[in-house]
Parts: structure tokens; C-alpha cells; sequence
């Protein structure tokens, strides 16, 4: 096999741009027998190059205005890992102006301005993939898109955040408090010292949003789903899902009924018998019914550095095999 | 999006072949909707054209040499469902040769020719896909080989037998016996009136030989794996695995030890905490273990026309995009 050679350039070295960095240089040579794909990164747009890594970014990487790693000719792919919305899009568009294909992880962008970022791919006819957006290293975006796209989808029932799973997990197993569970998950940094964003639902309304379009072709910004977190939850609500032989679970649901599409994300009492009762502490899974396949679960971690790193390489392989 | 027109060559008509037709006629509209691809039969070998499949195809369509197809400028990708080693290896080296790529969902020609298959298909510059061959409509071997890339992988579990696991999910959960759970598994559909490849773990190593190769790059031939089937288990097996905290599963093991890879197939205690021990019926999955994606389980439907026919359209789908 001919090893092609294929150029990334990364925006932002935070910890998930550091994971992918890492695992990138780790697996080359696995990567290489397997793909015959040289993957070489171009230029890396950080303004802190001075953090401790725990490893070495030859300095002359690093490039302040991230026009110059859109207009470097040897640069094939952008890889977007800044998050947030702004000026995320704006790069990413940019990029892909610029004849660059873009892998991004970033729900909070896709959620905002899918059409404008799916349309610009299209009209430069380059490629726009954002595995590591849901599901962190479960292939839930290349499954629906690529490997399901015959079916048509009827029902949807997603756990996509590993937050409010680990503390529900706990609640139920330990019987611990809402407040305890929680204390425990931002020990272990299953939980941000912030923890709203999880715990209200947001983060998983951002990924919702990301699903309706690819599964149901249905845009529905973030802030337009009903949403209910988990801060209310209590041991006796815990209990009487028990009772009910159910587990309560922080669900992003989503099916076709008479009045169209519908989609909301709530703590749901999950009969045990279901699959998704069985992912536990801070695994996502997406359970799918499709109308030739049947039904199908996708189960993994769905967040950390390694897992998304995973999500993000896997797309830039799908896109370097093409070029 | 403007539309893309696609030639398809089906060899073989059978229970596969007529579902893929099916849901190709069914879903024709929705699959052009979304991937802008007009996928079209330009021809299909079959002997038996007199057959009641359900639905009506144009007498012309049918060719009884599979050199017309091959030799067709109009067809794009051959899909084979014959089943059986030959004459569907030879079938599909010609018409790689011939610069088709090639669809299967043929374990055994692939288990088999492996090295053949896949080196014909680089040496043509086309593609040769296979995601029905291992698992049904579960998206395994994409995953494997496009999302999951990056990954060097340690270990994989694997229940890619339905009739197996019916029955073993019979005697577990209604303590009926083995011959009483095989009886009724033949009765629903899930078991064959000769049972024997399923039950002694035959159609298992060809999945396993296909995996080997595909994610630990090892080949071996299924008859080189130790396979132990199911029909010794009784009634006293089930119920130590359940005084032990487990259950019986039928499974496909393969993992990375000092002495290189090893792999078997074995009936096995499983411990009740393992994501593959919820399971159930005739239900398939796989559980594997990456450098970076950590573990992940895919867990759906592994046989029956209709997620064939979604593995094999997916297969179609994601070849006719690059093309």
C-alpha cells in the first residue's frame, strides 16, 4: 500500500484538541499499516503555548491568525476544537471557503447554525463531520448517516449525557442524595465545578438539536426543546420507580406521531427490561428504530479527551481515504 | 442537491436478495431525499424467476450470465447474495475485476478468500464492502473500519448468533430445556429445520474469522478456531451460572496476550454487570475494547431480510457517495 500523506490543522490545544494530539502521535504507525494515511498536522491555532501538556508541539506549529492554516496548501483538513459558538463558526466557515474539509466537535455550533455549516460543505463541495459532537466515541452520527441512511427512523430515545447518568446510577444503586451523588461525580470528574449546564439538560438539548436534523431532517434550535434536568429528582422519586420495576433516566426522546415530529428531554421512569436501563454511571448510548433495521442501541463513553479523540480522528480517516 | 443515478447488480433473489429489493422499492423516495442518490437495478441473476416474492419484477431485469452484469457500463456496484463460497468468491473477483465495486453479505466466501477478496478489490481500485456478513443490520464492521480507526484494539466479545442466544435466553429466563428451546426457536423462525452450523457454533466462526482479520489484522480460517456449540448445556449449567452471579452465553472471544492474539468460541459464564449478559433472545452484539474509545458495545438485530437489506444499502449508499 502507498502511504498518502494528509495535512491537519488543528484550531484550539485545550484538552480535547491535547487528547487528539496525543492519541494522533501514539497510534501513528497503527494508523499507517491500517490506513496508509500519513496523517501530519500543518499548524495549530493556540494563543497559550506555554501550557504543560505532558508533551512537546514543535513551536513553529503554532500560528496565531488561523487565516494562515486556512490558506497553507498543505493543509487538507481543519480540525475545529475550540467549542462555543463564535468564533467557531465564522473559522469553520471560513475554512471551508477556503476548500478545506472541517471535523469539528462542536455541539454548541452545530446546534446554532447546522444549515449554514451543512450548506457551506456543499456549496465548496467539501466535507463537514462532527462525530465527536454526540456521543463522544460511540459512532452514532456515522452510523445514522452512512451505515443506516436506507431506513427511514420512527423513534429515538437517547441517554447523551454522562453527568446526570453517573448521579442517577449512584441515586439508584447507593441510594445517595442528589446533592451527594453529585459532590461524588465532581470528585471524580464525571461533573464540572459548574454543573448547570449538565444537570438543566442543556448539553443534551444541544445534541438533540444535532440528532433531529440528521435522523428526522427536522431543525429544532436547543432552547425551542422542552427540557427538565435532573435537579429535582429525589430519593423518593428514585423509589418509586423501583416500585414501578423502572429506573429513572435523563432521556432525550424523540418520534414521529400524527402531529409530526416531537422531541423533549426529562427524567423518565425506564422499564428494567429496556436496553437503555442497563447503561450505567457515565455511558451514553443511543437506542434508534429504523423501519429495515429494527431496533439498535450504540453503547460507549461518551465524553473525555480519549473518547473524543477517537470521534474526531475516526472522521478525519473517513475524510482522507476520499482525497 | 442534484441527483445522483446509480446502477445496481443483485446476484441472487432469495430470502436476502428479495428483501434488499424490498426495501429499496419501499424506501426509494426517502433514500433519494437524503443522500441524494437514484439508486437503480440494472440487473440481477437469478434462475428462479418464477417465484412468489411479494412483489413483481420487470422480466427483463433478469439475466441468467453473470458476465452481462459484469460487463454492463450502466451498473456501478454489484451486490452478491448468493450465499456459499462458490461460485460467489469467483462471481465477485470478476466483477471487481471488471471495475465494479462489490456489496456481499456472504460470511463464508469472505472468512474463506479473505486475502483474495480484499486484495482484488485494492488492486481494481474499487471497493468491496461487507457490513451484513457480520451481525445483521448492527453497524459493526464500518465501525470497525471507518469511526473507530484510530484505535488499536485489546479485547472484543461478540454474541453473533441469534439462535444460539434465543435459546440460551429460553432456558434462562423460562427454565425450559434445551431440546423444548430449540423446538419453539424453529418454530418462531429464529432456528433452521437443520440447526446444526448455528448450534455448533459454526456461523459463528465465520464472523470471528471476518473480525480477526478486520481488527486485529490476523487471518484465521473458521475451521482453526476452537469452537465448542451449545447443545451440551443443560438445565444444571444454567443454574450454577445463575448461583454464580452470571449467565450462559454463546460467545465469539478474541484479545491480545503475551503470546500474541487468541481467539475461540465457547459457551461462557458471564457475570450479570457485563453489558453483553442484557442481551436477550435473538438479539445480537458486540463489545470491544479501543486504545482510545475505551469499550463500546453495538447491539441490534443480527439476521432477517430486512437489516440485511439495511447493512447492504448502507454498504450501497456509502460506495455510490464517492463515486
Amino acid at each position: 500500500m502507498i502511504t498518502k500523506r494528509v495535512g491537519l490543522g488543528i484550531l484550539g490545544l485545550g484538552n480535547i484538541g491535547s487528547g487528539t494530539y496525543k492519541v494522533l502521535e501514539q497510534n501513528r504507525d497503527h494508523i499507517e499499516t491500517v490506513t496508509g494515511l500519513d496523517l501530519r498536522i500543518t499548524g495549530i491555532l493556540e494563543i497559550d503555548q506555554d501550557r504543560d501538556r505532558g508533551f512537546t508541539v514543535p513551536p513553529y506549529l503554532f500560528k496565531k491568525d488561523p487565516e494562515i492554516i486556512f490558506s497553507d496548501p498543505g493543509t487538507d483538513i481543519v480540525i475545529e476544537l475550540l467549542g462555543g459558538t463564535e468564533p467557531a463558526t465564522t473559522f469553520m466557515v471560513n475554512a471551508m471557503n477556503a476548500g478545506k474539509s472541517v471535523v469539528t466537535a462542536n455541539k454548541a455550533a452545530l446546534a446554532e447554525n447546522y444549515e449554514l455549516l451543512t450548506e457551506t460543505a456543499v456549496k465548496n463541495g467539501v466535507e463537514l463531520r462532527f462525530e465527536a459532537s454526540v456521543g463522544g466515541g460511540i459512532p452514532i452520527i456515522g452510523a445514522i448517516r452512512d451505515h443506516l441512511a436506507a431506513n427511514e427512523f420512527t423513534e429515538m430515545l437517547g441517554i447523551l449525557n454522562g453527568t446526570t447518568n453517573y448521579i442517577l446510577t449512584k441515586m439508584t444503586e447507593s441510594g445517595r442524595s442528589y446533592e451527594d451523588a453529585l459532590a461524588e461525580a465532581q470528585k471524580l470528574g464525571f461533573a464540572e465545578a459548574d454543573p448547570a449546564s449538565d444537570i438543566e439538560g442543556r448539553d443534551v438539548a444541544h445534541k438533540l438539536s444535532i440528532l433531529m436534523s440528521l435522523v428526522f431532517g427536522k431543525r429544532v434550535k436547543p432552547h425551542e426543546i422542552p427540557t427538565t434536568g435532573i435537579s429535582n429528582i429525589t430519593e423518593q422519586d428514585i423509589n418509586e420507580a423501583e416500585a414501578e420495576g423502572c429506573v429513572i433516566k435523563l432521556l432525550a426522546s424523540a418520534f414521529r406521531s400524527e402531529g409530526g415530529i416531537e422531541c423533549f428531554i426529562q427524567p423518565t421512569f425506564l422499564n428494567k427490561s429496556h436496553p437503555l436501563a442497563d447503561v450505567r454511571n457515565e455511558y451514553n448510548a443511543l437506542y434508534i428504530k429504523g423501519s429495515a433495521v429494527g431496533d439498535l442501541m450504540l453503547y460507549g463513553k461518551g465524553a473525555g479527551p480519549y473518547p473524543t479523540a477517537s470521534a474526531v480522528l475516526g472522521d478525519v480517516i473517513t475524510i482522507a481515504r476520499k482525497i
